[in-house]
């Protein structure tokens, strides 16, 4: 039966990513280009070079944005993978019908104004759309969403999102927060191969994206922003099996009384109790994050490097009390900082004078980061030291800006250089914000290292959170397997 | 006795901080300008315009940065308020014999290698050094340490710190850190009467400069890192007292195992428990904070605005997933995002569009943040819930690059007005760091709302801990008063 080939959810989502024809249902040509609707989402489509054919569908325009634009669905001469619907939560029931009777593969509802409402009507609307769409063998993304991000396929939702592909899913029931991690993942050189903004989840929900993603080989690492599970066995099933391939790092909305409040008006969700949704992360794998800064450096460590073997971390680059408080982040996120073997003590004694500095683990020794020998003869120590499963690395792009300019550039290359030596996941800090002109340095130093495989954090926590949750995926892994 | 009247520190210690004469012992006419030492003190001092008498003191040289320099401090033509020690660990008790000789007031040891090295001899020096002070009546700022730095006083240990004076106080056991926190305070519109660093306190200590400041009419903020308290009885007793007056803020620095350690090669300190630190500061009215971020936000937020009188919020500015998570993370941090009562609920919804927006706190209502008039109402209705004691307010500098630039010139006005129509404590997040072009608006407006003493925050979290910080201090005078 066609429905139920439809049903495979496996084989038709690759429809999904790359349609090759996409009809965008309520493109007015006069849209406002600052909201959201049919046109922008004609532009994303546009400026993603997307290859292939878009059929604006408005009841009067003639074109859309130079595209000969039709009535309706029914009436593109061609057939439809995706059809778009930025049309009044009223017109729904209508259009559906046409891309049922169009044998339409998949359909984006941009469209809010259902369950989130709180309104039994519109609720009510929500599931007679659905029933509509699964009995004639449409597959539904949303309502109330932005349906989906493939650079590869040409596919976005925004035009300024990045053309480039990469290794990074991201399946999140919010729209706002996927195209928030999207610009928060850019500068720090986080690419994407698919993300999914799904919203009520009405039809394909988050586990039916994770089962794509697990075999996808466009991609690694997988990132979830969650407000509420309406099959929460199909996910922890899913979920489970998918961690022993790649590592899922989920932030789940909804975890506080407030923020559960908030989830139902958002995306009509049941939130859960928060207890039992770390239970759920335990038993799974899954990597849990509490916000869009750990969300990003959690999935460019695990994008960029080898999860450490353990939690011993050696940690450089503090002075005094920065050394100090840098050893308390690391412990407080879950990390040890423990005693370095004697044979690296002994080995840093002979170049490192004591005055002022420590060979101890934090290493307060300044005098090592300023001398490409030293440092190089450094990492071969902690390289060989088997009490050190990782090593943290806070560099300050500003001590530049005293110095001269070169001063940068020796300790980028040297770095680079270290991180290759060292042969265990370097966790790099680069901090320099504090000035325009440190900040143009630091951006500088960081496209160097994004370039060079090297992934950056903007401050201590983070780097201890993404090593921490690193070694913690490494520890379930390892107990699995 | 001359020696009693000198250890009146309340007195003493505005000669330290307003010296009128200043001996720096050890400036080396060729020191190296990447290295802290007697030549770059003077020139902290020359750039922050001090106005008294600079006297370098060097066996050798005959001027130093074009002053004339004098052999040994006791050839000193002049009486000497201040002497700061930049010579060899083995010096410094020659040093100390002659400030007794002439009766120097006070001495920075900016010199280290004493008990913090673990040295048995050391540590022997150290105490030996600190006899000959007490006995000859001069009173001790570290060894291992920064010294001061007071705008007002033309006093500074780096010559590019700040020359405008503020209201916040910083007492630090790490030069470091008091260095970094001076940094990143600038930017925020944290502004400085007085920040002393005193590394290993063999004589004063961080209950003399606590107060000092009690009394101090610039200093109406007190922060401090420490590592270890040689006196703890005597701290307890002067922070009880202090709280009540002037809200202090203290990072702790050695609360884990691997910190403690860190601590003794540091200052030599002894950390002690956690637990116990924790129950200090709530037996002393402490906010005590964990991370430079947390210290700063807390700060600024004391600086410019009233504690909020509980700690019950409104949150605007995110939206759908956004909304969610910035109310976990405001419950998480410790706040509660409450119902609104029913008056506001209603009012909003006179002029709040239903769909795609919610007037539930979290309120989520685009809408509203575009329109200065409904802005304002929004205000109001605010202002008059007695369910809100404060408003968390994000803002992203990055939208207005998606629309004219004159869109973040009217939000930064309509949020400068708003704040003043409030009458309760604006937590403001101001983000837009992701591009560079997007940071350079947003330094613009951050520079806007500090002239208007509107503090901004980067992230939420920091907004949300520093709004529970400020919460909660007031809670304890509530019941302390």
């Amino acid at each position: 039966m066609a429905v139920d080939a439809n049903m495979d959810t496996n084989n038709s989502l690759n429809t999904l990513f790359y349609p090759k024809t996409i009809a965008v249902v309520g493109a007015s040509p006069d849209g406002d280009p600052f909201r959201w609707g049919g046109k922008t989402f004609i532009e994303g489509l546009v400026k993603q070079n997307y290859r292939g054919k878009v059929y604006p569908v408005h009841p009067k325009a003639d074109t859309v944005l130079g595209l000969k634009a039709y009535r309706s669905v029914d009436e593109v001469p061609d057939e439809v993978d995706l059809a778009i619907f930025s049309v009044p939560a009223s017109a729904v029931m209508g259009v559906m019908a046409d891309c049922v009777k169009k044998r339409v593969k998949f359909v984006h509802i941009f469209t809010a104004g259902f369950s989130e409402t709180g309104l039994e009507d519109r609720a009510k609307l929500e599931s007679d759309m659905a029933t509509l769409a699964r009995e004639g063998g449409v597959r539904v993304v949303g309502p109330n969403c932005m349906g989906v991000y493939c650079p590869d396929g040409g596919v976005a939702w925004v035009k300024d999102f990045p053309s480039e592909s990469g290794p990074v899913a991201f399946v999140s029931q919010s729209g706002q927060l996927a195209g928030h991690f999207i610009e928060v993942g850019k500068p720090r050189g986080i690419t994407f191969s698919k993300v999914i903004s799904y919203g009520n989840a009405s039809d394909l929900q988050c586990h039916d994206f994770l089962k794509y993603l697990a075999d996808d080989e466009k991609t690694k690492v997988i990132g979830s922003y969650i407000e509420g599970l309406k099959d929460g066995r199909a996910f922890f099933e899913m979920a489970k099996k998918l961690t022993v391939r790649k590592p899922l790092v989920v932030w789940k909305g909804g975890q506080t009384e407030g923020g559960s409040r908030a989830v139902s008006s958002h995306t009509a969700s049941i939130a859960g109790s928060r207890h039992l949704w770390r239970a759920l992360c335990r038993q799974t794998g899954i990597i849990s994050v509490d916000s869009i800064e750990e969300l990003a450096a959690t999935i460019v460590a695990l994008q960029d490097l080898t999860p450490p073997k353990g939690p011993n971390v050696a940690i450089v680059g503090g002075a005094g009390g920065g050394s100090v408080t840098m050893t308390d982040a690391a412990e407080r996120a879950g990390l040890k900082v423990p005693h370095l073997s004697e044979a690296t003590i002994r080995g840093l004694e002979e170049f490192v004078p004591v005055h002022g500095q420590s060979v101890k683990n934090p290493l307060d020794i300044f005098s090592v980061l300023v001398n490409p020998d030293h440092f190089s003869r450094m990492i071969a120590f902690l390289r060989d030291d088997p009490l050190v499963d990782a090593l943290i690395y806070m560099q300050r792009a500003e001590w530049a800006l005293r110095r001269e300019r070169v001063f940068l550039e020796v300790a980028v290359r040297m770095t680079i250089e270290g991180a290759r030596e060292l042969k265990k996941p370097l966790f790099l800090i680069l901090t320099g914000g504090q000035t325009l002109e440190g900040d143009i340095l630091r951006r500088e130093a960081q496209q160097r290292y994004a370039h060079a495989g090297i992934p950056t954090f903007p401050t201590f926590d983070e780097a201890a959170q993404a090593a921490y949750n690193l070694s913690e995926y490494q520890r379930y892994l390892t107990l699995r397997l």
